[in-house]
């Protein structure tokens, strides 16, 4: 797989599990010799055993979270020679740490790179949906504004209790953000933190019993997967319909489809 | 003008000059006889004549901005029995208050009543622009997504410098919002505020000149009309065109236009 002349020979091998842009690719590339996944059109098996193969097979692996792709047992096992997992997201669902840990396998993830941004997108989504920005932009754009009158009037962010499951990095920016819009901030977490005055739920129900919008923003792994469940979204009696919202911030895994 | 029977010709008359919802609409006449000008088909003049000649003249309006109808001197002559003028929003940009004032006609406008919501939907449409939502959203919903790819990133807000022309009850508001998410806050009014940190430019081009977004949040007279003109556009040459963007949160005259 390596090929001839240049470089190449000499440079570090990284098994790049990702559709990257062309900046980042051109920057992984100066640096090591990538063996592309998505660009090698083979099955991950083969494509795996090739690089194990070669005479200085790869020593990490640059992967992205989505699903497509685990780092498992048996992807370890194909690649005996890899000593480090780099995951270019904050999740770490994809990758099986305890497996990683038995081995001595490195893992690292993007820290708190995404932090601010997510909590941004969020808080940015919430108003949408609140005050139905791209809905009313629609409205505008097909034409209905002065065939059918003014688009239905928004509902206001103040005031509105958003329960927040999980305050870590982003969650707790989200509820910073929010407190200026002059919301009450209500969450869940594995515990009780002591440096907020936010109240605590205990268990996801009654956070949604408690509050007219949720917000996931913890790490998906087994306790929390369909964390947002039937019973949850239930939970919420006596907010009207229109002010149900499920906001989630991180991937859908979090919550319960189709039941 | 005065329908007969009932109580309605007990009731106090109100001139209602603004297109109002069934809700606002049955308040009103259940305290008012109101004389609806969008609902008589009538040009204005014809309108108010025929108002004014009525046994019991309307001493109060109820008028909404926008420019379809002021009330400036002619309007107060054709119905001198007027004494009060309130307007739904928040602008007076389409009521003469010297002309008012000369005659003893009262003015009340909404107060504050709309400012927090007005800062919200300002906050949510920079949001919008700055990360795309409602155009990123428009991509997935024609199906380009599979088809093409992820949506171009957005624009990072935190650390952004953020000129608001008119620090009063909605510009400080928008204020205090963003710098929650990390925005740098600049400033133009009449005159410096003593009672805040945020850096003052005394001319909107300057502002401009050293913001990277503009939110317009003054009232609308003589004095603000078309502020934001094309040298205050021009003002900003170290901004990337990607990171230009205007948001009018009150109305378009701020802005002059097809220049």
């Amino acid at each position: 797989m390596a090929s001839a002349g240049g470089n190449s020979l000499v440079l570090p091998a990284v098994l790049h599990i990702r559709r990257s842009d062309a900046d980042f690719t051109a920057a992984l590339r100066e640096r090591f010799r990538v063996l592309d996944f998505f660009a090698s059109g083979e099955p991950l098996p083969a494509f795996l055993a090739a690089a194990a193969a070669a005479p200085d097979p790869p020593r990490a692996a640059v992967v992205v979270g989505g699903g497509s792709v685990r780092v498992d047992a048996s992807f370890l096992d194909a690649v005996p020679s890899l000593r480090c997992v780099l995951t270019t997201g904050a999740g770490f669902d994809h990758i099986d740490l305890a497996e990683c840990a038995r081995r001595g396998v490195a893992v690292a993830n993007s820290g708190e790179v995404f932090s601010t941004d997510v909590a941004d997108y969020a808080v940015g989504l919430l108003l949408d949906v609140l005050w139905r920005v791209s809905a009313a932009e629609r409205y505008v754009r097909r034409g209905s504004w002065p065939a059918q009158g003014d688009y239905p009037l928004g509902s206001k962010v103040g005031g509105r209790r958003v329960g927040i499951i999980g305050l870590g990095n982003i969650g707790s920016r989200i509820a910073k953000r929010l407190e200026a819009f002059g919301c009450i901030i209500h969450y869940n977490s594995r515990k009780a933190k002591g440096s907020v005055s936010y109240k605590y739920f205990a268990n996801v129900q009654d956070l949604a019993a408690n509050s007219d919008v949720l917000v996931v923003a913890c790490a998906l792994n087994k306790a929390t997967r369909h964390i947002v469940n039937k019973d949850v979204l239930e939970a919420q009696p006596n907010t009207p319909p229109k002010y149900k919202s499920l906001r989630d911030s991180t991937r859908s895994l979090h919550t319960e489809q189709n039941k």
